[in-house]
């Protein structure tokens, strides 16, 4: 069952030069774990020493490399971490659309479902939601009324995307994500809280990908947006209003408040959070645990503010003087006062 | 199908006076997106300025501020923040049950479910469970056995009430949020974790919102408790055994861990962390991303413990130092002492 | 309903010593709310003035603290909480499976589904997929394709278990968890994000419980791993190819990148963060809010970084300072050289 490509077959389809003998591969592995029938890579040239201890028949390795290992069957291209990307997906095929509609799922009368989209058991489709070819609503998944998922777009088991929202094309939706659940607003009445209606809804473009047990909530006003090609871990918050650009990443555990702006080709670790109502630019890389506080104006700037991590036995003896840091600075400008220095460069 | 109302027809209403023309309206809209059929409003006397540039057919002032925009169609209230979500509300009413149950739902003979309910698609109500009027109860939910539902409460799709649960009336449960799984209770064996049962179950009051795969755990010998009027954001934990007052807001991604007690009109926000067995007295706020390591006593205070952000530079250069602070606190006493200067209040 | 045990029927079946009258009891309960037909527990010395306060028909103690309460119904372990655990599970057995498969649930034809198993409302099991005896799949969940499980094991309403996943036996998933969805990995090609299939699964150990809204990513190109016995609570996020040991502990909001391996007989608190790549040692035991940022290769560490909470008034004065920490030492640095005096050790 497993389908096998020889070397020349895989640059035939991707790209790339062969080298070695014409070997047969059938599926791509590390290098610790590859074996003969195998195709491992080198991305890092940290891990050469790697390449020879490997089983691996074939290695995908850049030209820079290549001459160090010319007793191996190789394949030589300029990246080889993205190649090995793409020939793992050649071994791996995006699934396809399985067209028909499970007997249990519920298409309401006025949802426009095409004969190839594939709509599994239990799964609901809303009154006047509008799928695109291919489409795949698996398992007990729930898109409400009066949405549109453009071509192959894939919404994994019991997900539910709110009424009102857009999907592009081959966006991908994983298990437990909800897009456009209400955003978080309340104004206060001096007694409670009146929930503010969120009228807007979510908009995501194509290509994007949304992580396990995600949010992205609908607008207060107008719709939250999510640019093309934007890659969404598991776990992410995003509230209402927020505009995320395009080929942008986010890494798990995320918390981007409402109304913030993120730029295009930005790059955020795991378990960021940041205030409301800023605007981050592109390409902005920012390490994970940082709490973003104010506006990322310049572009391409690369933010991290992890609190470092200590034993416990550091850490109570440093921790009580952050809340002390005031006076010891006050105190280093007394002693600098007393010997005539002057302190310089103190403040920003 | 947009539903219109004048200014006159608003403010008999909702209160309010309205000056100029009685114009009709057929939605709220920021300044900056207002339209002439639109009705803006000035929330901050700091965006006075978009009020002149905006192309909003009517906006809701202060009384404060109406004197200045004499030349336009306004309705003046005491706060303008607050009559803008009502006047959202009028736009945008909450949805009624749509009465009947799904026929591919399955409610348990022993369930008792008025006729007014809206029961959808695939939803299940378990044994014993008894709804109040007009619940809805969405595609794909579920209420296990012997539940209690006030009126009016709403269970969005794929949520999920585990057996023995209480929420009152109007409440809202947003998608992919639990309520009731088994708390975190564990002891040692000395070789293996044994699980505590977890025996108690939840209660939520009148009004209380809970946001998009939140969890709410039931609690081990008695329920966790939340107040009515409290509003839950999404992706919030509430440990077992957790007493959450009444009216109290938490932002996303927060975590309040077991046996805490939170106090009435607290406002907590996202990303907030907190020991467990702990009380945190009425109206204290407390800033994002902060973890709360002790009970706060007393009510009103302002808690804020961000880590600053800085650019990965700026956090190489110090981020060091804070494993040093308690070595820089000696050297500057050294310092101090070598000088014949006394250290005052360094200490609390 | 409620059954009752006398103490002697209690030491019969789990061990211990009574004292005092043999009396019968129908629940367990904190020693403050404890009734005459209750059996409290003293678990913590330091509660023993609330064990004279108590109204408990019984209490658990230990041998050393037996002798103070002469006058009470006792049962004498070892291990209080420990034992309180087991008498709670007594009143309160694990449920077993109601044999059948609901009319409305999906069993595709190539599963395996023994007789003995619970099949509940519109759960959904995917080919080839085979069940252990005993199994509780209930209301809304769905298993996928090509996965085991083993006996005993229980998902909770509305979890997803994605394809080719294995499960040992008496595993506990509740509901909104996601096992198996894609792990975050991606190539970029200059222009967009490749994604990189993600062709492993998950392999979870025997008595693994998995809390609500928690995701265990699929691996790569071979499984993430959870060891038996390891307890995880809610909205945890184990990235792929996380190799996570036996019997350890994960508190609630903690999220581990991937390709992390975790030790056994780990304690980890709630709200912690991992970088990727790295060891953690066996018994770590590591304090939550903290960041992980590199190997512990040592076991038995006890590891803590919380930044610490301080009023906003507080904070606001100190927190400024952290970005000039390295500034702080250079002028600490100069006073001493000025002075004449060697700084000793400030750096590790």
């Amino acid at each position: 069952m497993t389908q096998a490509y020889t070397l020349s077959q895989i640059t035939a389809e991707l790209g790339g030069e062969w080298r070695g003998e014409d070997i047969a591969v059938t599926a791509v592995r590390p290098l610790d774990q590859a074996q003969a029938g195998h195709i491992g890579f080198l991305a890092n040239p940290k891990y050469k020493t790697e390449v020879a201890a490997s089983s691996a028949g074939a290695v995908i390795v850049s030209a820079k490399a290549a001459d160090e290992f010319s007793g191996r069957n190789l394949i030589i291209v300029p990246d080889p971490y993205l190649y090995f990307a793409k020939v793992a997906r050649l071994f791996s095929p995006i699934e396809k659309a399985r067209a028909g509609i499970h007997p249990t799922a519920v298409v309401e009368s006025t949802a426009k479902v095409p004969a190839s989209c594939e709509i599994g058991a239990h799964a609901y489709i809303g009154a006047n939601t509008v799928l695109g070819e291919n489409c795949r609503i698996l398992a007990g998944a729930v898109v409400e009324h009066d949405c549109t998922l453009g071509d192959e777009t894939v919404i994994h088991p019991n997900a539910v995307i709110y009424y009102g929202c857009t999907l592009g094309k081959r966006v991908e939706i994983h298990s437990g994500a909800v897009i456009g659940a209400d955003g978080f607003g309340l104004a206060f009445t001096g007694s409670s809280w009146f929930k503010i209606p969120q009228t807007g809804g979510v908009t995501l473009g194509d290509d994007v990908e949304i992580g396990s047990n995600t949010n992205i909530d609908r607008g207060a006003m107008s719709d939250t947006l999510v640019g093309p090609g934007t890659k969404i871990d598991n776990q992410v918050q995003i509230g209402h209003n927020c505009k995320i650009g395009a080929h942008t990443v986010i890494a798990a555990k995320t918390g981007i408040s409402g109304s913030v702006t993120v730029g295009s080709y930005c790059i955020i670790g795991g378990g960021v959070g940041t205030v409301g109502h800023i605007e981050i630019a592109d390409k902005t890389n920012i390490g994970g645990g940082t709490c973003i506080t104010h506006s990322i104006k310049e572009s391409g700037q690369h933010i991290a503010s992890l609190y470092p991590m200590q034993t416990h036995k550091e850490w109570a003896r440093n921790a009580v003087y952050i809340r002390h840091l005031s006076e010891m600075n006050k105190r280093i400008k007394a002693l600098e006062t007393q010997l005539g220095g002057a302190s310089d460069g103190q403040d920003e």
